[in-house]
């Protein structure tokens, strides 16, 4: 029985859930909010871990690792910090089960903790606890750590991938002896995060800084990638941070200067998470399933036989083998499916479904004729292509794949994001989607209003933005530059 | 300063200590019994887990991601594995923490769990309660899939990578629908962890199977490796599971088969966790630092240039490029350490001190002779080698050096491994250190007094152990093969 998926014009949350589910991404586990990632999915996060992995490493970062939990006194340390973090959170109280006389285990009452310990919501009190000890003079600076690890938010409203209580994710933290050093260091790592999304996952983002309201709790300036996904609804992809000395002042971390002056150190902090899988899929799919993009596809191209005979499936293997072997040699991976349980109409809907970017089928007669017919995902448009020189055709296809989701999802963007001059024009457009670029008094207050009318925030206030005079979209005070607003994920 | 190390003739344990902090692989962190994984000792964690994660998809199995949290009732399912392991664990019994009017945050009272969440000692609950929506029919079988996670164990006596609180590891998880497939699994599963064991950590390893006392709760087998360390202690390095169908009986597991027969699915699971690194420095370091095979040195080979002026140092780079490329080419990590803060002589500590196997010096009067001086880290030799075909000849110095620190751990467990046949033998030898080979009557009983007496257990009955009438060494009843005791980590 194929595998059906509500359309996205009819109901855009469900086609996201019966994505989810029908490629075998994801699914709910019998933990409230907690996913379970199944091997598909855990695939596209390993290409995912491992491209970014290298990115960090030719940045000249290192991992390491820290604790899972974090001592409830350390949040109290960075007064922001403790707002924005230590409320949602898994608490560990005890660290003993007994026999319960009812039958079961109970929580040993006699196993209570002196002091509760938070499951990490995220490192920075933790790390730069560890930090104090590693850093005398600024012979020891920078580091330049990456943490991969679990993390847990307790979220009450939950959806797999974008929002659960448990996520994977990598955090980065580094140390600096300058200012500048750790805001270019912050701005590297903005840049890292915007080439991986756009290079390998084939999403178009914008580079920004946030508004005060949307700052990640403790830090002096949050940049951030924002991506559009079908629906016009804003997802923020990436974070990254420039901490100033607030948790050096916390933790009371200091260094000796080449001046021989004792100083605070300067602080960054920047990550991404299994979110990202969520944004992938909302940025590419389509109402037959996930579009993957080439580049961190598990599996690029899926050889399907079409046969009725023994021999014929022999014929088949033995002229795909040298096509098979050179995509290897090219680290394409791909794969000739012979399972026999599995009618191709079957297998032709289940590749679809998963989002294999290329899918070859080749019958007795396409030997005869020396062809295959070659279907691409992304457009669904098959092509007869001779054997000759196939490696090469298929390595060009799997590039034009790329570029044409990255260009598909840079032209939707570009045809969702517009420009309001008036609060009616503004709330007008939030209701189409997409980014509305409009002029803000630059206050809290102003934007919490905005927020509590249309439910939109502001993404980010883009790099470079050019300086314009205007006039607040809901105050009318004046304003330097205008900003993206959007609803978000 | 010179970091220096406690000798091992003179205090074993504090030599370790010293090791792990001087090669800067760990440290203990603000919560007790949890460790910070530096980044050196993260490097060589990835190491180990690239070569696995390798050795585990060329047989076949993929990976995926389960909860941390595991509930409560999910632990009294299956009565040996509640006895094992929930009793010393972290509990989460509250998800929130609130201002406290003294001051700081406290829990949140109105934020009680329902059902409290045990954070995973290990996964085997958690996913067969989800492998039972993933087993319908024998069509679906097997499943082969592993984890890569942390996990917290509530140790109470924790010792850096040996006994931590909470742990990196992998734990596979397979199931099967035969009992053979199943014991097939297990046993592969035990050789690949033998393999990569030998082959690339260079430490020799018994094969074998653990005695009932020892064994795995809730599983009918367990087989393990067990490594003879330094000091003639034992330590279990592997263990792989024969479950039998205690999960899919505990959690409703059953299966369609080919003769459509409802049937419980048979399981294994196995893990190996950075337990693995106390066991490499344990067996090869010295007393002049870590030694580390090849295969799992972060960096294989480290040049230190010997000059006084910048023009020498250009020269030395100049002259060492096309080497250094060379070897790069052979995928050989290598570095030119030209930081000018450090002197030599320091820099020659440090890098035996990490166990770097190759360290290459060259200066002004090496090059006008065309030579360079290699020191091995195993052996500390010196010899002066030409620069025709150096990467030639550092490729095989690699390879020696990774057979020479496997045959010297193999020559010591040789050596330390002795036949008794009476008990006042069997503890003489036990007081010698290394493994004893002696008879014993089969019974949990005997294994209890002979470690009560004497501190050691029966690390494992080796596979395809010689059966040979004997009788045991502590009640003289009659034995049919002899088997391994160690005091062991």
């Amino acid at each position: 029985m194929a595998k059906s998926i509500t359309p996205r014009e009819k109901d855009y949350s469900q086609w996201y859930i019966d994505i989810v589910k029908n490629a075998e991404l994801a699914e709910n586990s019998a933990v409230r909010g907690c996913m379970v990632i199944k091997p598909y999915g855990y695939a596209i996060w390993e290409k995912m871990r491992d491209a970014l992995d290298k990115m960090f490493k030719d940045t000249g970062h290192v991992n390491a690792y820290f604790p899972l939990f974090i001592p409830k006194s350390f949040f109290c340390r960075e007064a922001d910090h403790v707002e924005g973090f230590a409320k949602e959170c898994a608490v560990v109280t005890h660290y003993r089960l007994k026999n319960d006389p009812n039958g079961g285990v109970m929580v040993d009452p006699d196993a209570k903790l002196e002091e509760e310990l938070i499951v990490r919501p995220t490192s920075e009190t933790i790390i730069w606890d560890t930090y104090r000890n590693w850093i005398q003079s600024y012979r020891d600076l920078p580091i330049l750590c990456n943490q991969w690890a679990n993390v847990v938010r307790w979220e009450m409203r939950t959806r797999l991938f974008l929002r659960t209580a448990e996520f994977l994710w990598q955090e980065g933290h580094t140390a600096h002896a300058t200012k500048e050093e750790a805001i270019a260091e912050t701005e590297q790592m903005l840049n890292v995060y915007a080439d991986f999304a756009e290079k390998h996952m084939a999403v178009p983002v914008i580079k920004g800084v946030k508004s005060p309201n949307e700052r990640f709790a403790g830090a002096l300036d949050t940049y951030c990638i924002e991506a559009m996904m079908q629906d016009g609804k804003a997802l923020q992809a990436g974070t990254s941070h420039f901490l100033g000395q607030n948790f050096a002042k916390a933790f009371d971390v200091k260094f000796l200067s080449k001046e021989n002056k004792l100083e605070y150190v300067w602080a960054t902090s920047w990550g991404v998470s299994t979110r990202l899988i969520g944004a992938l899929i909302m940025s590419h799919s389509d109402d037959n399933g996930l579009v993957l993009p080439p580049m961190l596809a598990p599996l690029q191209v899926v050889i399907v036989p079409i046969y009725k005979e023994v021999e014929q499936l022999d014929a088949i293997k033995a002229k795909m083998e040298p096509v098979i072997k050179a995509l290897k040699a090219k680290n394409i991976t791909v794969k000739l499916d012979d399972d026999d349980s599995r009618r191709s109409g079957w297998k032709f809907n289940e590749y679809e479904m998963k989002g294999v970017p290329v899918r070859i089928a080749v019958g007795p007669r396409d030997l005869e004729n020396n062809q295959v017919e070659i279907a691409r995902r992304d457009t669904l448009e098959k092509q007869t292509i001779s054997f000759e020189n196939l490696d090469l055709y298929i390595e060009k296809l799997l590039e034009d794949i790329q570029n044409n989701i990255y260009n598909k999802a840079l032209q939707f963007r570009e045809q969702t994001t517009r420009k309001a001059d008036t609060w009616e024009e503004f709330t007008q457009q939030l209701d189409l989607g997409g980014f509305v670029s409009a002029h803000w008094d630059g206050t809290p207050e102003t934007e919490d209003a905005i927020k509590e009318k249309t439910k939109a925030t502001i993404r980010c206030i883009p790099l470079n933005n050019r300086l314009e005079e205007g006039k607040c979209i809901l105050t009318g005070k004046p304003s330097t530059q205008r900003v993206l607003f959007a609803r978000a994920y």
